[in-house]
C-alpha cells in the first residue's frame, strides 16, 4: 500500500485521514519511501528529518482531527521560518540559522493539521542563483525557481502539498516546468510574517498541488477562506487569450498549447477571444525587474553589508544594478505599475478569466539556470491571482501549459473557473 | 562637556563628528551618562550594553567617515531584529531570542555610520499592552505606544535619533505625548525585512528626532533619498485644517492648539482653510481597527497557536475579535479603505499640507495604558506620510501639538513644509 499512498491527492488523502481509514504515519512513511528512492536524483530537500516527520504524524494520529489539512505532509520552501527545522534561505550566510518561530503561513497550516515533512530547496534568497534541484520529469532539466524543491517534491509524489513564494515568477514557472498546479494568490492575502523578505511590494505566498481542487484546499487555510474548498462552477466563462508583449520569446510548444487551449475551450462552450496587445511597448518585464531590484537591495541591506562575499555573482549584479536606480525613478515606476494594474483590472469587466503563457516553453537544461520569469513578472506586479494549468507535453517530453489570471481579490472565482478549464484541457491533452 | 553633548541634535552632532571635532565615543559616553542618570525613572530601554555601544563608537572613530549618520547613537525599537543584541518584541515568548541578522532598516543606518545604542521598549508586538516606560516630561504619565522607549529616549536626550513603527498610531502618538518630532513615511517606503510583522497592509517604519531636519536626516537613509537632507522651503503653503470625525474626542488643549496653529500660520502668510468633514460617518477608526485585527491574527498565527498563554489579555481580546471578521468582510473593508485613500489623495490638489490632531490631548496617566490611536488610524490606513509637530504645553504641563499630513510619496515636500510650519509655531509656542 505504501508505494501508492504517496500518489494520493491532498483532498483524497484528507478524506481518508478524516475517517481514520488512513493514518498520518502511513502517509508520511509512503512519502518518505518515495523520497528515499528519488532524492539522490532530484535533490528537492534542503532539510529532511524523517524521525521528526514521523513523530509529528504519530502525534496527529493520537489526537483529534485538527482541521482540513489533518495529517497531510507539507513541503515548506526554505524561505519560510520553522521553529523545529533549520532555515537557510538558500544562502550559506544562514548555514546555522535556527528560527525561534514558525512563519505565519506555516503556523496556519499546522493549525489546520498539516505536518511539516521537510524544508524544500529554494534558490538563493528566492532570486536567481539555483539550488541543486533537478526536474523530476527529466533530471537533465531545471525544475525552475525559486520554489524549486517545492515544485519538484509535489511533481514527484514526494508530498501532496507544498508552500512557495513568488516575487517574479517563482511559483508559476516551476509549476509549469514540473507539470503541476501552482497558485499565486492576490497580493497581500497570505501573511508574510517569518518569511524572508525580498521585495515588499511583490513578495506573494502561495502553493503547489497536483489538482486545482487540492491547491484550493491549501489556499483555503492560507487565505482563511473556506469558499476555496468548493470550486463547483456551472457556467461557461468568457475567456480572454492574451499573448503578452513577450510573445516573441515564446517557443513553438507554448504557441501550440495556446492555440490548442483556445480551440478546446471554445468547443467546450466558453466564449474565447484573442485580446488586443497594448499599442505602446510598456516594457512591463523591465518595469517589474527594476522595482524588484530596487526593493531587494533595500531588503537585503544586512546581507549586502555584512556578508557580501557570500552572495552569488548573479545576486551581486542585481544589487549593483539597483544602486543605479534613483529613488524618484523607482517611485515613477511604481506609479506606472499602479496604472497598469488598473488597466488589467478593467479587463475583467469583459472577461471572467485570462489565459496567457506561464513560461517561454519547456524547461531549459539544468546547467542553464532556472529559466526566465518574463511571462510572470507583469502579473506579480499587478497583484492579480494566477494559477498554472498543465495540459500539454512538449517535444522533449516535458510539461507545457498556460496560466489563468483573475481579478484581484476574486481568488475563489478564478480557482473555480480554472478547475473547469483544467478539466476540459486535461481531458484532451496535447502531446507534441 | 559630556553633560551637554547628549542634547546635540543629530545634524549638529553629525557635522562635528564629520569634522572630527567630536568623537563617537564622546557622544556615546554622554548619552550613556544621561541614561545612567535617568533610566531608573524612565525605563526606556529593553536592552542596553554600554560596553558594546562604546566598542562600536571606538571602531567608528578609528575608521573613515562611513556616511551621513557617522557616529550617531540610535535607539532601536525592540521590534527590529539586531544581530548583536537580543530582540524580544515586547513579549516573554521571545525572552531568549537572539536574531542572526539585522533588520534591513537597522542595517541601512549602520551602513550610513550609525551605531546601535540599545534596544528601546516596545509594547507587546507593537500592540496595546504597555511596557514599563514612563513619560520623561513627567513619569506619572504614559509616553504613548507602541514605540514607547524610542520616543522617551529621544525626548529625554538619551539618544538623538530613534527607529519606530506605526501600524495604528505608534509613531505619531508617542511623539505627541513626549513632545518631539515623529515621522511616519508613506507606506511601503522603508524595507520591513527583519521587522516583526503585525499587519501587512499597515506596518510602516519611521523615526524620531528633536527637529524636523534631524528626522529628515534619518529618513534620508531609511528611504534612500538624499533630498530629505535639504528641507529648504521658500513658499507659503496652502494649509487645510482637518478636525476629523474623532473631533468630539479631542480635549480642550488639542482644540486650543488647533485654533492657535491656524491663527499663527495664517498670520505668517499661509493660506489656511478649515476643511469640510465628510457628510456620512464613514467610521474610519473602526475600519482601520478591523483591518488591523484581522491581519494581526493572521501574522501572529504561530504565537496564537504555540504560546497563547503568554499573550496579554488585551492582545487575546483583539485576536478573538478578529476571528469574528469574515474574510469577504475584510476584503470589503480593504476596498473601502482604498476609496478613502483616493479621496484623501485628491485633497492635495487643493492643499499642500493638512494639519490635524495627533492625539486627543495630553497623555493619560501611566496606569491608564498608552492612549488611543484614533486620530492616527485613518492616516496609517491611507498610507500618507505624517509628521508630528510639538508646539504647545497643556494644562498639566505636558506636550501638545498637531500632525502634518502630505500626499503619498511626496515625503520630501511634506517634511520641507512641516519644517516651515514647525518653525513658525515653535516661535510662538502656546502655553495653557
Amino acid at each position: 500500500m505504501s508505494t501508492v499512498l504517496n500518489k494520493l491527492g491532498a483532498l483524497e488523502a484528507a478524506r481518508l485521514l478524516n475517517r481514520r481509514e488512513l493514518t498520518a504515519e502511513q502517509l508520511v512513511r509512503a512519502c518518505l519511501a518515495r523520497i528515499e528512492q528519488r532524492e539522490p536524483q532530484i535533490h528537492a530537500w534542503a532539510e529532511l528529518d524523517p524521525d521528526h516527520a514521523l513523530a509529528q504524524a504519530r502525534a496527529l494520529d493520537k489526537g483529534p482531527v485538527r482541521g482540513v489539512l489533518h495529517g497531510l505532509p507539507l513541503a515548506v520552501k526554505d524561505i519560510f521560518d520553522t521553529h523545529d527545522l533549520p532555515t537557510r534561505y538558500g544562502s550559506s550566510i544562514y548555514a546555522r540559522h535556527h528560527p525561534d518561530a514558525d512563519a505565519a503561513c506555516v503556523a496556519l497550516c499546522r493549525e489546520a493539521g498539516a505536518l511539516v515533512l521537510g524544508k524544500s530547496v529554494t534558490t538563493e534568497f528566492a532570486t536567481y542563483h539555483p539550488g541543486p534541484t533537478r526536474n523530476p520529469r527529466n533530471p537533465a532539466y531545471t525544475p525552475g525557481g525559486s520554489s524549486s524543491g517545492s515544485a519538484a517534491a509535489v511533481a514527484d509524489d514526494m508530498a501532496p502539498l507544498a508552500l512557495g513564494t513568488q516575487t517574479a515568477g517563482s511559483i508559476i514557472r516551476p509549476a509549469a516546468y514540473c507539470g503541476i498546479i501552482g497558485f499565486k494568490p492576490s497580493f497581500g492575502r497570505v501573511p508574510r510574517a517569518g518569511t524572508k523578505a525580498l521585495a515588499d511590494s511583490l513578495d506573494t505566498i502561495g502553493g503547489f498541488a497536483r489538482s486545482v481542487e487540492d491547491v484550493g484546499l491549501l489556499a483555503s487555510v492560507l487565505m482563511r477562506d473556506e469558499r476555496l474548498r468548493n470550486l463547483a462552477y456551472s457556467g461557461k466563462p468568457r475567456i480572454g487569450m492574451f499573448r503578452t508583449q513577450q510573445w516573441r520569446h515564446s517557443l513553438p510548444e507554448t504557441r501550440a498549447a495556446y492555440e490548442h487551449a483556445a480551440r478546446v475551450l471554445s468547443a467546450a462552450g466558453a466564449r474565447v477571444e484573442e485580446m488586443p496587445l497594448p499599442a505602446e511597448d510598456c516594457a512591463v518585464a523591465q518595469l517589474h525587474a527594476d522595482v524588484m531590484a530596487y526593493e531587494s537591495a533595500q531588503s537585503l541591506a544586512y546581507e549586502r553589508q555584512a556578508h557580501a562575499g557570500q552572495l552569488s555573482t548573479k545576486l551581486q549584479t542585481m544589487l549593483q544594478a539597483a544602486a543605479g536606480i534613483a529613488t524618484q525613478d523607482y517611485l515613477d515606476l511604481r506609479a506606472r505599475a499602479a496604472k497598469l494594474a488598473a488597466r488589467v483590472d478593467s479587463w475583467f469587466d469583459q472577461y471572467d478569466i485570462v489565459l496567457t503563457p506561464s513560461a517561454s516553453g519547456e524547461p531549459p537544461f539544468f546547467e542553464q539556470g532556472t529559466g526566465d520569469p518574463q511571462f510572470c513578472r507583469g502579473w506579480t506586479m499587478c497583484g492579480v491571482p494566477a494559477v498554472h494549468l498543465p495540459f500539454a507535453q512538449g517535444p522533449q517530453g516535458l510539461p507545457v501549459g498556460l496560466q489563468a489570471i483573475g481579478r484581484v481579490n476574486t481568488d475563489h472565482a478564478l480557482l473555480a473557473m480554472a478547475a473547469w478549464v483544467h478539466q476540459e484541457l486535461a481531458s484532451q491533452p496535447l502531446v507534441m
